[in-house]
């Protein structure tokens, strides 16, 4: 075999092996490879294994040094376009002021859709790049962006276009969500915004290929799960894959919706039941979990072990987003789902690697095997669990993205 | 005036205003002052204000590009000299294994013990260094590092010359402490190594100036108040200051030790009660929280909010250590204290720069005044708060310690 590059010297080769999570069963387990080298061609693996049982040629070949390498990471939930801060939202509910005052004052998300719809297209990219360069460093290679802060088909139309000029742009794989996310003030609206989204939103998105999925935020004060099932299965009968935002303040019933639809994942889940842990379980819907919001807003942490104790796919999201989840970084969201969610460190790989790509529809990221894009991350030590242990530094070195090297942190 | 070196273009200029923590009351205040500039000469600050006042030479100058700065971070709590690593004790925690079963099975901190006691002093350098180096670059400028990984005079001692080899390296003021952290297996062989404490440990590590203080760590299972008091008296006498570990498993008294003995600060405090709390702020000793403990461990968060509402001086340190916080970034630590122990970003900002100075018993560290050493942070952006906001990204762009630019982050 001849190779366009070949990695040797790895310590630790790691990544999730076994089917995709189905019915009944969290399919994976983490395998790790010592002593191991993969070889790239064209972007992708093309042999992965012990370093003595290479035999092939490479036109180039890199030491890893002895450090571990694990599978690109991959974020499944982000809100990473937005404009405007929200320091001082921020910086009164520390001092103590309810989320409804700040809400009443013009701050909370109603602020970033005002920010958001003042900026352009341009400028929209431009504070995005940043932040998807942050995640990359942390290790993620593949990246779910979703709209939400717009309150027009227009507004979140544009968000979509500048979610694909970020991709052009951005040393990582985007994948854009269509999210239906704050409903009008006026409960008089609601029924024309359900109508809009469905007839004009996710037709336009799919025609125009500009998200792969539609998530709806099913919350009191949100969308309720009739609305979301109309949005939803125009979403279907559109092609787009679905995705909720549920049971994150209270149990409404999302989480039943998104198994009743055949959601790729339902996302939160932190006011979820032992009911809904084990009809999350009985599906093929994975369960993603976000560990930032828990730690920024001071709320119960989702179920993570218990979820996965049920036979639950678990995966793990940044949630990056300036209101409830100003966390820049996969590795952390790792690291974060170990001590707050009980996971496993095995378990918090998996959910951050194949099983995100699968809350995701993509069945060729967050694994290292022949025939898949060569994306991986090379860490600065020999052991892979400093992945998941390390809190405040980077440990991850390089990450490889189609078999580039994109980023190499000190 | 003429300056070595200006730095404008400071979008805001932030340091704790007023008197040191003393009986009664925590003094100080966070005092933010826009459009800024700093003078310094022969390494310290020699004029502070707002840009439009300047009106000297500068040898030098230095645009900050409209971003924030503030106080060079002081770390008043590390244990960043090791070796080994607790990587298995992680795993195996992660796993259900309780402590008492990994510490059976050869792990916990008597691994580090040995770890540590077969390291020469050279690699404990070497180790220690990139630990350091992360620190810094999460705007830290003053770090304490504590022996404690010692079991016999003579591995205390030799950690605290690899302390001093380490200051003469790292870029960033390093303040040693001799700590007697774990007691021998043997209950009767206790008394003998309080002795040697008393005797030999503390004598020399003044006599040699290895020390500046001497910590011990109180707890069930560890030493006990009297045995404490045996050894702080001991360190007062040679002209040490004291500290003490304590409160934190239990309510042990280490507390009530620490206010009689005018210990500097009581470290950790998870466990303290009403009467501690109230007790503590009528002394004019530090409060030392460490809220990486919390996350990392999952145990209760330190009353913050509640010392600081009693008027106690609260300081956040990093506790860097690898079995109970591998916190490599003061900014972390302060993140984390705004999220598990209720300060808002201005307290947590006091907290982790002139008040942890003071918890070290410095006077010149921790604030931009004239006269002081030119240790400072400049921010990637404007708004100051981000240093206490971000999660999982460095907000800080450039550490700079004795007037000299040390790091430079991405």
């Amino acid at each position: 075999m001849r190779a366009d590059l070949l990695v040797r010297g790895i310590s630790q080769l790691v990544t999730a092996e076994g089917a995709e999570p189905k019915r009944g069963a969290a399919m994976r387990e983490l395998k790790v490879g010592e002593h191991a080298a993969l070889a790239i061609v064209g972007g992708n693996f093309v042999w992965v294994g012990p370093e003595r049982d290479w035999s092939g040629d490479a036109g180039e070949t890199i030491d890893a040094g002895g450090c571990a390498v694990v599978p690109g990471l991959v974020d499944p939930h982000t809100h990473a376009v937005w404009a405007g801060d929200r320091l001082a939202d921020f910086e009164a509910r520390l001092n103590g002021v309810t989320y409804e005052a700040i809400l009443a004052t013009g701050g909370g998300i109603r602020s970033t859709i005002r920010a958001t719809a003042a900026a352009t297209e341009e400028q929209l990219v431009a504070l995005a790049l940043p932040r998807i360069t942050a995640l990359v460093r942390s290790g993620a290679t593949t990246i779910e962006v979703k709209s939400g802060y717009g309150s027009t088909a227009e507004a979140e139309l544009r968000m979509l276009r500048a979610i694909h000029a970020l991709a052009a742009q951005a040393p990582a794989w985007i994948v854009p969500t269509l999210l239906i996310h704050v409903p009008p003030k006026e409960a008089a609206e609601r029924e024309a915004y359900v109508r809009i989204v469905c007839e004009e939103m996710i037709p336009r998105a799919a025609r125009e290929k500009l998200a792969q999925a539609v998530d709806v935020f099913v919350e009191r004060g949100a969308w309720s799960v009739a609305e979301a099932e109309r949005m939803l299965t125009a979403a279907r009968a559109h092609g787009l894959r679905t995705k909720l935002h549920t049971e994150q303040f209270h149990r409404v019933g999302g989480l039943e919706l998104g198994v009743k639809v055949g959601a790729l994942s339902v996302d939160h889940l932190e006011a979820c039941s032992a009911e809904q842990v084990a009809m999350l379980a009985a599906s093929s819907t994975i369960a993603t979990i976000l560990p930032g919001v828990t730690l920024h807003l001071g709320l119960p942490a989702a179920p993570g072990r218990k979820l996965i104790d049920a036979g639950a796919a678990v995966a793990i999201g940044t949630d990056l987003n300036p209101g409830s989840s100003p966390l820049y970084s996969m590795q952390m969201a790792l690291a974060l789902a170990v001590r707050l969610n009980g996971l496993t460190a095995q378990e918090a790989l998996i959910a951050g690697t194949a099983n995100a790509a699968a809350a995701l529809g993509l069945r060729d990221a967050g694994r290292i095997e022949p025939g898949l894009p060569a994306d991986f991350a090379v860490l600065h030590g020999a052991d892979w669990r400093e992945l998941v242990y390390t809190l405040g530094a980077n440990p991850v070195r390089d990450v490889w993205i189609g078999g580039q090297r994109v980023e190499a942190t000190a």
